[in-house]
């Protein structure tokens, strides 16, 4: 049952509402170069501010902003795909969106807003009433939430606690562990593929192409090989200057040792002598989203295999591993599928590479008759033959019940929840004049919002006092994590003012 | 404190009782072809066995003889040694316990007892005394134990549940994942070096030479490269042909795609032009016990690294990595650490070679300053350069309050119940005319004992349902863990009693 079906409600939120949070654009952008922010590139909107009114909410100081026009509905809106996945089409690509600078000004459909035409739209009343409009606002119940009054925006580094996590951990400590002992092993040791099969409503894998298993370092390592070893005639791997580090650091890691060559993945790249490229879906500082199946399909042309990180993809946006032609993924569990600190990994190979996965680290977990213990290695035929060592069960079952969780809300509405809660932080971040990186096209980013300021670390710290969480990523960037199932619309609109409040008090 | 000055009571128990458990061998050895028990050894003893009553025990049936002979105390006492560390002298080596094989016969000091001399001290009466004697005893309650009935002989395949490690992922998953969230990452990050710094009572590391983090198996391809980078001119790695199937593979899988050559562990191994040797401790399926000091000595002096895996020895026998010259190792702590099901393993690098470590994967955990995130891969000066990915908390905090509860009872303790507990197994072994082949040297075997049968799985099943957990390893072994914070006296004689009452059904 979806959990529209559960709500017994409405199939949608009020349109009206959910459209307003869809495309307008009050900004008046201004370029900021490339240089002058690093890695990053970001967009800032010349300053139109009202007057804010301080007014009481849920025990904490809120500015709220004066009487706002009333908000209209806008002709085009996000909701507009329903479930359906969402492909990104070669169509909506530019070599900025795939070769990593960030698209300006461009919006799915191509049209600009006036500035100031929706001012209306970002006030904290409007906050309200999505919220209550929101048909996943249940799930936040789902959550153990200590302090409720606390703004939590960094979902997508540490995702929060299901409460069906709590319970699972105890019946796991006290029942399976204590109790069972080492009989509980019988149903522990297919829990790495088990776990790995719920992946189909999550990334769109068929049974047997996941695995949850160590970290995402240790699989980009593996993954890698597992490519590489695919592509033997080719000693050219591809990464981004600005990738995420620990990818970074695995590629580089590899080629030295195995005397290949690194090359930065730039527009206009040549491929045809490239065996692997790693790369993130979604950038980890501006949330801007590859267009995936149009560089898959460029790759395969190019004769080279790709290696996807989904670490902030899975459970923020929709994604089809096969209908956007992805062979092999790894990514973590601890962000958006809310799977615990440090909880394990996965990897995703397509069925059809399976049988010609030669691991790098041959592990006892791997091995076809496990207890079988004096054969040579003969791995598994299957995505187990990526298995190492024992896993770590604690936190297996941890990230299970996280998986779970997204499962039963369904990536259809978790995806349009992420993307009606990004347009409303953009909206709010161009009424409130900050500067962002985070692209305009909504089929182009995924579930977080980068606000460059050169005092990110100090806003950071203040921002804690005032009970609002973020974090910040070099150079200038406070980054705003929105994670559909627990962030509330409310939670933008706080932290957001909070932030303006504190960059208005720093700057002057 | 320690738990002798816990428990208020005297230094030791009461020498008469545990000296019975030390040193006496009712064994009338007959030997066992080494092929027809496969890669192991096997020792066994007539059955001279005793009409044995069924009396009604904790509300389980159990056999115990009928009256035997008083106890005498025997002149030799395991506890001679006091809770100093027991560093193996090269004067107890063989050949045949540095190279695989096992030591018929051999005695710690060199004796052997007629048979049947010390048929009284196996009996039930005698394991309750002990039990009652045992300064351990109370560590038993530090343990959640569902079901005190229950025969648990496994505890050196996953270690019971220690109460504290309850109300610890209580406080973890509560309180710091669900109330601080992200900021609890500040005291998270140093976890892995925080608790390796306890190893310095286990294994007698010094802070900064121990990290949790990972499985054994990783740990072990990363050991196995880090010392392969030491002997960069070598290219020859050595294991036994019954080494642990996860270590063989990882040996085998290294050579492999390194192209180097694999040589078995075998007396008079030419060790000349060898690069790396990785070797168990203890054996897992015996319990022998190498001469760690004089195995290492003789390596260093051949030139080669050894890389040393202590998954059956870290928290079953006193062990100290610098009197025995080692320096390099890698273990689990699932086992007589009981740090959970999959709790992350420990790499072990002197500091003496720390600066020398480069590490086959580089992660975003080994970063110097990990969150400056556009740097070039700087690892660590110190042992968080094996880092790789983001640790599993949960798992982690679960592993620390296990080794945090051994560290409490100190090594020294456990190491002498642990010796008492074998002997008194080895005890009712003989006097139940079982096969085994763990070692009758007590300096040169580890807190298990394995027992011959040809139906060692349909035994295992049996034992089962009778309330008696453990495990069979192959081809023929029952193997049973006395892991001394948990294992009582009466367990062994339970659990060998039902063993030997199911043979005896099953032969017949």
């Amino acid at each position: 049952m979806s959990i529209r079906e559960t709500l017994g409600g409405p199939l949608g939120p009020p349109p009206q509402l959910w459209s307003l949070t869809s495309s307008s654009c009050g900004a008046t952008p201004e370029s900021v170069s490339r240089s002058q922010l690093g890695a990053g590139c970001a967009q800032t909107s010349q300053r139109r501010r009202r007057s804010l009114r301080v007014v009481q909410s849920g025990g904490a100081k809120r500015r709220v902003p004066s009487p706002a026009p009333a908000p209209k509905a806008l002709p085009r809106s996000l909701e507009s795909g329903g479930a359906k996945r969402r492909i990104p089409s070669p169509a909506h690509s530019t070599a900025g969106a795939r070769f990593g600078s960030c698209n300006r000004e461009e919006r799915s459909d191509g049209s600009r807003h006036p500035p100031g035409q929706n001012e209306g739209v970002t006030s904290r009343e409007i906050a309200l009433q999505l919220d209550a409009a929101d048909p996943l606002a249940s799930f936040r119940d789902e959550f153990f939430i200590p302090d409720q009054s606390l703004v939590y925006l960094d979902g997508n580094s540490l995702g929060r606690t299901p409460k069906r996590t709590i319970e699972r951990l105890h019946q796991v400590v006290e029942k399976e562990w204590a109790g069972d002992l080492i009989l509980s092993w019988d149903h522990w040791l297919d829990l790495p593929r088990r776990i790995g099969d719920r992946f189909a409503d999550i990334i769109g894998s068929r049974p047997g192409e996941v695995v949850l298993h160590d970290s995402t370092t240790l699989n980009l390592f593996q993954g890698v090989h597992i490519a590489l070893n695919l592509r033997p005639d080719r000693r050219v791997l591809v990464v981004a200057d600005d990738e995420f580090p620990t990818d970074r650091y695995v590629v580089e890691g590899i080629a030295h040792d195995l005397g290949l060559t690194v090359r930065s993945l730039r527009p206009g790249i040549d491929l045809s002598d490239v065996a692997v490229i790693v790369r993130s879906v979604i950038d980890y500082r501006t949330a801007e989203m590859v267009d995936v199946a149009s560089f898959t399909d460029e790759a395969r042309r190019a004769g080279a295999m790709v290696l996807w990180d989904l670490s902030h993809t899975a459970g923020a946006v929709e994604f089809d591993v096969h209908a956007l032609g992805v062979e092999l993924a790894v990514g973590c569990t601890y962000k958006f599928l809310n799977g615990g600190p440090g909880s394990p990994a996965y990897t995703f190979v397509s069925h059809e590479l399976q049988s010609m996965v030669r691991q790098p680290i041959r592990g006892w977990f791997a091995q076809k008759d496990q207890f079988a213990m004096e054969r040579p290695f003969e791995p598994f035929d299957d995505i187990r033959r990526v298995l190492l060592g024992t896993p770590h069960i604690l936190s297996l079952v941890a990230a299970e019940e996280g998986i779970a969780l997204s499962a039963r809300a369904g990536m259809g509405a978790i995806a349009a929840k992420g993307r009606a809660l990004v347009a409303y932080a953009m909206e709010v971040i161009d009424h409130l004049g900050l500067t962002t990186s985070t692209p305009r096209d909504t089929a182009r980013r995924g579930n977080h919002v980068a606000v460059h300021h050169p005092d990110a670390p100090v806003l950071l710290r203040r921002l804690a006092e005032r009970k609002v969480v973020a974090d910040v990523r070099p150079p200038d960037i406070v980054r705003l994590g929105l994670s559909p199932l627990t962030t509330r619309f409310t939670d933008v609109w706080d932290g957001l003012a909070t932030l303006d409040d504190l960059i208005r008090s720093n700057d002057s």
